[in-house]
């Protein structure tokens, strides 16, 4: 079973390609998709979605796994990446990929123990349970990963 | 010219479709697209796109107009809205039609003279500037024909 965790974002986009099988998860792909500034919000937003279409169907996975986005204080923050969130749904629901969803607490529970744990050490924590060489960057990519793992775990 | 406007809601996406040549705009389409409540978000936004994309493809506008979300007491609904508005700027970029957006009171002061005019107002000034024999309904389809209008009295 293949499952893909985003971590959604305009600027940043996180992500990891988990297979399930055999006692522990193996990463096949991750990484950070990043949209430039001086595009515009549209611009960005087919940029991503071309992106994550392209993952998707070269990895055909079971699940597209989402974090949640929860109450900003930035409103217009919290609105532009529900627009991104968008298109995220609007891929996976095009190739008929069931979606799961987690918030944040729960994907830092479920990776680390602790549903406080800091950016540095979910990064770390993924270093370690997929026994990746180095630290997965951005933190974006780590928490791409995160959710992918969240979601294996939960299913398990 | 063509101008489509549109009124982004998850439940109901309100659009207009003008031609702008003459004296007067031509309405050639308006309606409302409604998604149901038992459908999840997923369903409902890859409808919408669908929807929306064969409106783009079949009228081939010169813009695309939206009316800019505001912030609103109801983050969770913003947020949803916010998802719907990400596929509908998606669905421009990818036929590189130039997205224009115009916050609410904007558009009711284009098309009613006065920044607080209420949903009837608006209703009944489409009917009278559009020369239409009945009201548009619902209030969403009055209000994707009014974005349109204010695009199209805007770069008069």
């Amino acid at each position: 079973m293949i499952v893909i965790g985003i971590d959604p974002g305009v600027a940043r986009t996180g992500y990891g390609v988990l297979r399930k099988g055999g006692r522990y998860p193996v990463p096949l792909d991750y990484g950070c998709i990043e949209t430039a500034a001086d595009h515009t919000q549209a611009e960005r937003l087919l940029e991503i979605y071309e992106r994550v279409s392209a993952l998707f169907d070269e990895y055909e996975p079971a699940w597209v796994v989402l974090e949640k986005l929860f109450f900003s204080k930035n409103v217009t923050t919290a609105m532009r990446v529900s627009e991104a969130r968008g298109i995220l749904l609007l891929a996976a629901e095009q190739r008929k990929i069931p979606i799961a969803e987690y918030t944040p607490n729960q994907i830092k529970q479920a990776v680390t123990g602790s549903g406080r744990a800091d950016k540095h050490q979910v990064q770390e924590m993924m270093r370690r349970l997929l026994r990746l060489r180095e630290v997965p960057q951005p933190d974006d990519t780590a928490d791409g990963l995160a959710v992918a793992l969240c979601h294996i775990n939960m299913v398990r």
